[in-house]
C-alpha cells in the first residue's frame, strides 16, 4: 500500500507518517513528486492490513491509502507513475532517446578493448560494455581477466568519453567493480541470487538486471524490487531473450515484454539482440524490431575480430556492421518518435488516453 | 538435389532431365529464371542418391547437381534464391511493400463485417480476413457462420475493392471456401493437418500458413513443404506467437523467426500481433517491432465495437485505434526502406555481401 | 450446469427436464446411476443462466441444479463422479488394470506385424497398435501402407485374439478406419483438428486422443470434450510428452497429468513412453515412471528388427526388450495395487478422503 | 581426456603422469579402482590436445589416452563408470537403497522443527530437510530463521538421529552452513552462482545439487562438474521440476532425467514431487513415478500442521500423509529391486548389455 499525501501537506506530516510506518516495524519509502509525495509502506504485513489502512488514512495531511495490486510495490507504475531517468555521466537512459550500449564481450586484451571503444564511440554508441568477470557454463573455459579487465574498462572509459557497464557476479565483487565501473551488470544466471540483489542495492551506482532466460516478466520485477528496496532506484532492465522450444536461435527474444513493461513500471528497459539470438547476422533486424517495441536502449556485442573472440564469437558484431548497424537504427528511432509524438498530437485525446490506460491494464492476466 | 541446367541447354535438355527423374518414382520441380533452369529432385531416394546424383551430372545441358541441405526443399533459398512475390487482386505480398491484412476475427453479421471493410480499406489496409469458419477450444463457443460469412466476405471485397483471406478446417471446404476467398487460411492448430496441406496445395489460391503455436521454423517450412510439393507455390507464412512459460500474454511473439526465415526460404512473411498478444494495446508497438524486423506484412484483428465481440473481444482494435496504428506503421515502414537502400548503396560491398550470406547461414544449428 | 434428479423421480420427470432443455435450444446429456440421474445441459447460454437455474430447479423431481466449474462439462468428474471403463471386445481400459498396447509404429508388411503381434500378445500385452496412415513431418517420408495395412491389422486382430487401435488422420477415413479398426487413435498433431473430433464422437467406436505436443491439459479436455459431445463416451486419453526447452529427449514426459487427471475426469489415461522420449533405453524406467503415477496403462513400440524400421527406428523395443519390461512391470503393477488397497483399508479413513478430495482440488490454479 | 594406467603401473607411473599434467598447467584428478586407476587431464587445452595426447600416452605405465567426449568430464561415466554412493552419518545415497529426504519447507521453531523430525524418522525418513535461508521471489517475504534455524537444526539431528540438508544461499554463507549442518543444498535460483558452486566445492560436506528450473540436464552436469572440479566429489543431483507452458502444476517434472542422468553420469539423483508439483495431492503418485523411474531418493516436504506454514502452505504434507506415502513407497521399492534382480539374472546377457550401453548412449543427440 502507499499512502498520498495531501498537497498542502507539512514536511512535519511526512514525518509523521514516517515514524508510525516505522512504528510498526515496516519501511516507508517516500516518492516526492512536485504537486503532491506519496509513501510505499513495505515489509510483511499479515493481518494488520487494514486496520493499519485506516490508521494511516486518519493521520494529519494525509489524502488517501492505497493498495498496490501486484507483488512488485516500489517498481510499479501504479506508486511512481512518471517514467525514471538514469544518468550516469553524459549518458541518459529513459528521456525518450535511444541508449546504445556496445562492446567486446570479454575484455581480452587492452588493446582489443581500446580499439572497440574508440570504434563504438564515434559510431555513436553513448555506454561501453566489457566483460571483466564472466560467467561460463563450464568450469573449463576463459572466465574473463578479472580485476585487470576492469583497469582496462576505466582506462577505456576516459579515452572514448563513454560510461562503462561490466557484470558483478557475487557480493564480495561489488565494491571493487563498483570502484572501476559506472553501471554494474547482473546476468541472467543471478537474476534471482537474491544475496547479490541486496549487495547492489546498497552501493550508489545504477545497476542493469537482465532477465533470467527462465524468468517471468513478474519474476524479473521482483528481482527489481529487491534492488529498489535494498535503497538504490536506479535499476535498467535488459531482455535477452527466454529458453522456448525453438533451436533455430539461441534464446527467444520477448520483444513484447517491453511495451508490457512500459505499462507496468516506471523503470527503463533495454534489448539486448546479441544474446537473444546468439547470431550476428540477426542483430540488425532484432535491434531495429527493438527501436519498433518502444525499447528505451539497445545493448550490442561489437569485437574488432569476432571470430578470433574468447567467447561468444558468433554473435558479435565488427566494427564495420556496428556501424552499418547505427547509420540505420538512429534515424529509424529519431523517425519513430517524430511520428508517434505526431499522431499524439493530432488524435482525438480519448484515442491516446485509452492507449495509455489500456497499456497499463495490460499487466493484467 | 536439384539439377542446374547449363545457360546454353535447350527445351528438349530440360524434358530429358525430368523423363531421367520421372524414370525413377520421383517428381521434378522446375523452377525456371531467365539466366538458367534448375529442377528439384522430389521423393525417397534411399541408397540410391550417389548413383542418381551421378546419371543425372551426365546428362545433356546439365551444368551440375547440388544436395539441398536442408529437410524442405522447394521452399529452400538454396533451390529458389528470388523471393517468392504473391499477387493477388491488386495486392501484392513479399515485393518489399508493406501488405497490411485487417478486419474482424469473426464476421458476425452483413453490417459489421461491411462497416469494418470499408473502415480500414480507407485507412489503407490492403487485404481483408474475417472468420467465417472458427476453430473454438470449446465446443460451446460460436462456431463462425460458416458459409454464410463466406458470402459476406465476397460481398464485401467488391464493396471495399481488397483481397479476402479466411480460413479453412477441412478438406472438404477447400472447394467452397476456395469459391468465395482469395487467400486460403490455415490456422496455427491445423498447421499439421498434413490432409489440409496437400488438398490447400491442389488448389489455384495463394495459401497462409500461420505457424503452429507449439511448432519449430522448421516444422513450419516442412508444413508450406506440403503444400509447394502439392502443386501450390504461392504460400504466405504468419508467424503468431509461440507457447511459452510467460503468463502476461496469450502467446510469445517470436519476431526473430522473420529475419531467420527471409535467410532459410524464398516465401513471404507477416506477422500477426493480434493473436501473438491477445492485449490490443499491445498490438501496436508488437506491429512497428514485425515492421523493424523486415516483416512482409501485418495481420491486425478490427472490429467496430471491440467490447461486443462474438469472439477475441480483448485484442481487436477499433477504427480509430487502427488509423492511429497505421498514422506511424506506413511512413515508418517507408523511411526504413530508405534507410536500408542508402545503406546497401553506399556501404563497401562487402559488408552488404557478408550480411546477406551470413542470413543465410544463421539457420544452421 | 447439471441438473441432479431426486432419487424418487420418475421417467417422466426425467424426460420434462429434458424437454424444458431441447426448448431453450441446449442440449441435454443424461448420467444414470443406480442411485440418482444427473442430465448436464450443454451450449452456449450467455445471460440467461440464472434465470434458467432457476426454471430447471423448480421442475417435477428435481433435487438440484449445480454449476460445472470448469469449462469441459461431460468430461469432468463433477458431473460424471465414477471412472469410465472402456471395454473393446476382451480388452478392459479403465477398471484399475494395466492395459498393455504394444507393436510397430508403422505398419511394414504382412509378415513383420504378425511376427510383433504374435510375440506381444505371447508376452501379455493386451491391445495391438499398428499405424496405417502415418502423419509425418515431412511429405518424402513413408507415409504408411494405408488400407492395406488396415487389412493385416484386421487379420493380426484375429490370429492373436487382440483388439486394434490405429490413427485415423481425416473425417473422410474415419468410416474405413472404424470398419477394420477397434480403437480410431488421434494423433498430437491432429488434438485440435476439430473437424475430425466431431467425426469420431459419431462413430460407435472408442477413441484414443493423444496430447498435443504444445496442447495444455485443459485444451486436451477441451478436445476430448468434442468427441464426447458429438455423442461417443469412450475416450482414452494418452499422454506423450509435451515440448520444452530440453534437447536430449524428444519431448518431456508429463507424468504428472496422469494423477491431475485421475482428479479432474473419469476418462482413463495411458501413457507412451517411446514418443514421450524417442529413445528405446528410456522405455522401460518411463513405463515403470507411468506405473508408479497411476496410469492405466501404457503404449509401447515393438518391431521384430528396430534397427530396419520405416519410421522411429530409434525408440522401438525388440521382442525381448519387451518380455523384459513386461516381466518387470506387470508385477510391480500388481504390488502397487495390493499396496494402495491395503493402505486404504487401514489408514484412518480421513487421511484417505482427504487424499480424494485434495486430488480433486489439484486442479484449480 | 583421460589417461588410464596399466594395471601393472607403479606409484611412480601414477606420479609421472600428473607430474607431465601440472607442468602443462592443467590439472590432473585421480580416479582409483581395484584393478587400475584413471587420470583425468582438465583445463583449457586448445591446439595442444593431441600433441598432448601422444605425450602422455608414450609416459611409463600408461595403457592408453581416451578422449571424454562430453563437456562434463569429472562428473561423466566414461570417465568414471561405477555409481557414486555417498555416505553421510548413518545415511547412504546412491547404493541401490532408497534415500527419504523429509522435513518442513523452512524452520520456524524448535517445535514445530522437532514435532516434524521424529515423526518423519519414526516413519522411515533417511535424512531431515529444513530451510533456514529461504530464497523467495519477493523481498517482503518470510526468508528464514537463519542461523537460529541451523541451531535447531543440529539439535533435531542429534534427537532424531537423522543428519541434515539445508540450504546456503552465497559464499559467506557456506562455513557457518556447513558449521551446523550435513549436506549443503543448493536451490533451483542458484544453480548457475558459480561463486557459490566453487565455494561448496572447497568444503568436507556432501552437497545436493537441485536443477534450475529453467536448465538443461546438460547445463546441470555442468554445474555439477565446477562443484567436483573444486574438489568435492560427493555431489546428489536434484530434479525438482521445470519450466514449461502447462499451468496446472507449479512446474513440470522432468521425470525422464533420472534414467538418462544414470546412464550419463556417476552421480545419484533424487526427485522432489513437493516442489515440482506444488500440490500436496500429487505428492504420493509423483514420488511412486520417482521410484518407478529408479530415483535413488525422494525429497518430501512435512509439516505438523501444513495449513499453517509460512512458506509453501499448499505443497507440504502433514505427518499422516507422510506416513501413508512410506508405507506404499518402502514395499513398492524394495519390489522393483527384487524384480530388476531377478530380470538381470534371468536374461539373455545380451539383452541386459544391450539395456546399460543402450542408456549410455541415449544421452546422444
Amino acid at each position: 500500500m502507499f499512502v498520498v499525501m495531501a498537497a498542502t501537506a507539512s514536511e512535519a506530516d511526512v514525518l509523521g507518517v514516517k515514524s508510525a510506518i516505522l512504528a510498526e516495524g515496516l519501511t516507508p519509502f517516500e516518492h516526492s513528486r512536485p504537486e503532491r509525495t506519496a509513501i510505499a509502506v513495505i515489509g510483511e504485513m499479515g493481518g494488520r492490513r487494514a486496520a493499519l489502512m485506516d490508521r494511516l488514512a486518519a493521520l494529519s495531511g494525509v489524502e488517501r491509502v492505497t493498495p498496490i495490486n501486484r507483488p512488485f510495490k516500489l517498481t510499479s507504475r501504479e506508486f511512481h507513475p512518471e517514467s525514471t531517468v538514469v544518468r550516469v555521466l553524459d549518458a541518459v537512459v529513459g528521456d525518450g532517446g535511444l541508449t546504445v550500449m556496445a562492446g567486446p564481450c570479454s575484455v581480452e586484451s587492452r588493446d582489443q578493448l581500446f580499439e572497440t571503444a574508440e570504434g563504438v564511440a564515434a559510431a555513436g554508441a553513448t555506454i561501453l560494455r566489457g566483460g571483466a568477470f564472466k560467467p561460463r557454463t563450464s568450469p573449463y573455459s576463459f572466465q574473463g581477466l578479472g580485476v585487470e579487465a576492469l583497469r582496462y574498462l576505466a582506462e577505456a572509459r576516459d579515452r572514448a568519453g563513454l560510461p562503462v557497464v561490466t557484470e558483478v557476479m557475487e557480493p564480495s565483487q561489488v565494491d571493487i567493480v563498483a570502484e572501476y565501473a559506472d553501471i554494474l551488470q547482473i546476468g541472467t544466471r543471478n537474476m534471482q541470487n537474491y544475496s547479490l540483489l541486496t549487495a547492489v542495492g546498497r552501493v550508489a551506482r545504477p545497476v542493469m538486471l537482465k532477465r533470467g532466460y527462465g524468468a517471468t516478466i513478474e519474476e524479473w520485477l521482483m528481482a527489481a524490487e529487491y534492488i529498489v528496496s535494498s535503497g538504490n532506484p536506479n535499476v535498467i532492465l535488459c531482455e535477452r531473450g527466454i529458453r522456448t522450444f525453438e533451436t533455430y536461435t539461441r534464446n527467444t527474444m520477448d520483444l513484447t515484454a517491453v511495451p508490457l513493461l512500459h505499462g507496468l513500471t516506471h523503470l527503463p528497459i533495454i534489448v539486448d539482440p546479441s544474446h537473444a539470438t546468439g547470431k550476428r547476422a540477426l542483430v540488425q533486424p532484432m535491434a531495429l524490431a527493438g527501436v519498433g517495441a518502444g525499447a528505451d536502449g539497445i545493448m550490442v556485442e561489437v569485437h574488432p575480430r569476432p571470430d578470433d573472440a574468447l567467447s561468444d564469437a558468433e554473435q558479435q558484431l565488427d566494427l564495420p556492421m556496428f556501424r552499418s548497424l547505427m547509420a540505420v537504427m538512429l534515424p529509424l528511432h529519431a523517425e519513430l518518435r517524430r511520428l508517434r509524438d505526431g499522431v499524439e498530437a493530432t488524435a482525438p485525446s480519448t484515442v491516446a488516453q485509452r492507449s495509455r490506460s489500456a497499456l497499463r491494464a495490460a499487466g493484467s492476466r
